[in-house]
């Protein structure tokens, strides 16, 4: 199930707030569609939004009519800025948006700065799919034959261009023989686990048992997980971990059972220089609260209270599963020292 | 919002299920009516489906014809047995419906013991009134002026026959001029959060902010939580207490910010005799996850676990509020103390 087609200079991204029960593909044109789609969830993912995003800049760049190369980059700025604001909280955005703009920057002509965008945008989604293949093949060393993976929202196919990041290592594990379940919990407001991962895992012809948000507690009380594997938005350099609102719970009920608990994502998630206070956590419409799929399931006129994502401290966190290996604590150190590697040599290159 | 109306030998109750968004009340003639309405969650609440149980099996009883009394007998067994077996975790059905039939057993004649079993109902019933209003002028001596106070589930007038269990403090604090506000959980799957508490606290114009089960553990991190109070649904005589699926997650989160955990019940939810092992946690049908309000939110076909209950261990809990005061560990001397005392001296009395 992958989230988005490039054909030459088209993209197509699949509407994922239709899912599961409606397939409806959406085609970005400019920078506005590209914010759009982000902003409103029909993307979402932090690597998907980070493809998303780059392209957009790229589709927007090619746009622009023959101007001198300051004001092109005046122009691109504005739109960069833009694009960036779509989500504040996922890094990759920004990440892949800085990255296109410094390979604009590099460029001496307006033409050959639109193809660099172009090319960095196809570099971006070539990266996030081989990085992807490679998290399941470094994460999957930590699945047993046998074991139940709890993973929380969505970090499959859909978040990403293939494969997944969290459910990178649970596909590899299996395409190597072992017997892997999977518990998914549905992920409130936006229920992308239940949507989604539960879909993908589904077509997939994987065992999976979707839960409510609520029986997490419950479901490792009973024994039933064994480890625990999701994405994540952005990871701080101490190992915080910024993912989907629930993560905390998650993490917290892990820990009490002593289930293992892994965050897997691609290098483009970290985020070296941010403090933990300096993390802006993403407050979405009270309406996802208030209605599922249209309907209506709270009073009108009650307040809400709808942070997208929450904060995860390492010490609840047992390692980080990136393309350039299972970080385990301490991470402060750890992570600095793998911080220095480049994207190419791992991520497949340019 | 009272749930349930009873005059002079004829029950309506409220559909809960329709709620916030429709108001339809639903005749109860018979103890079929009764257990389809407890089994179907058109009532919920511990209190209040031993309430509606208990006028099951009199009304049932009321419309038995002559026969000898232990034709009678037989008859009234089978028909408590199934009443019991509407929902199996609440141990307030039980009581209930033992009450009455203790009542009735005492009874000389078929008249006599239908009379009896009639009195016992109203008895339930008054009981669960007076000390809904009772654990409000117990439990508001925890909540200082200014507090909010997290709930989760529908511990209100809804769950009961007035004020509510865990919101009966809330309501009573307020009622002596303290400014509460609440912070109420969604509860999924079957959103009791959502379509009751927020209602009925919005109806009393309390300050509330729904937020979605994912969002306790941030929530509290953000300081927003000074104390919960929720309800019960069986409690054990070592302080486990048997609440919605959910409850232990929010002690979790509660024990980790060290904020105040209480569970707030009526004496007729206390289980002196069970083990944790012997208590069945219901497992509802898939549907409830599957879909929200007739609106499907996940694959056909995906398997799902939907346990209605949890257990939380007495170390999370700070204190039991119950009509006989409140109970601080060590639970099990203190709950053995106060189950010596009768029901009458503190709930109102026949």
């Amino acid at each position: 199930m992958r989230p988005l087609l490039w054909e030459g200079r088209r993209l197509s991204v699949l509407d994922q707030r239709l899912l599961p029960t409606r397939v409806k593909w959406v085609g970005l044109r400019t920078a506005e569609d590209a914010f759009s789609a982000i902003a409103e969830m029909k993307v979402r993912g932090a690597p998907l939004i980070g493809v998303v995003g780059a392209f957009g800049l790229a589709l927007e760049a090619g746009r622009m009519g023959s101007t001198p190369l300051p004001r092109f980059r005046e122009g691109l700025e504005r739109v960069a800025s833009r694009l960036v604001s779509a989500r504040p909280t996922a890094v990759n955005l920004k990440w892949a948006v800085d990255r296109c703009m410094d390979s604009a920057a590099r460029a001496g002509t307006v033409p050959e700065a639109k193809e660099a965008l172009m090319e960095e945008a196809e570099w971006i989604m070539a990266y996030e799919e081989r990085t992807a293949r490679r998290l399941g093949e470094i994460g999957e060393r930590l699945i047993r034959d046998g074991d139940t993976v709890m993973t929380h929202c969505n970090a499959g196919s859909l978040a990403t261009v293939d494969y997944g990041t969290a459910l990178s290592p649970i596909r590899v594990a299996i395409e190597k023989g072992k017997k892997v379940k999977v518990v998914a919990t549905e992920t409130r407001p936006a229920l992308q686990g239940a949507r989604l991962t539960a879909l993908e895992l589904q077509k997939d012809g994987i065992d999976t048992t979707l839960i409510s948000d609520t029986m997490v507690g419950y479901a490792m009380s009973q024994g039933m997980v064994d480890l625990v594997m999701l994405g994540a938005d952005r990871v701080l350099r101490d190992g915080h971990v910024i993912n989907k609102i629930g993560t905390y719970q998650v993490a917290t009920m892990a820990s009490r059972h002593s289930v293992p608990f892994y965050s897997v994502f691609p290098w483009s998630t970290v985020d070296m220089k941010t403090e933990k206070e300096g993390v802006r956590i993403e407050q979405r419409s009270p309406k996802e609260v208030e209605f599922v799929r249209g309907r209506r399931v709270a009073p009108k006129g009650i307040k809400v209270f709808n942070p997208a994502f929450d904060i995860t401290p390492p010490e609840l966190v047992t390692g980080l599963v990136t393309e350039r290996g299972i970080i385990l604590p301490p991470f402060y150190s750890k992570l600095e020292e793998a911080d220095g590697a480049p994207y190419e040599a791992v991520g497949g290159g340019n």
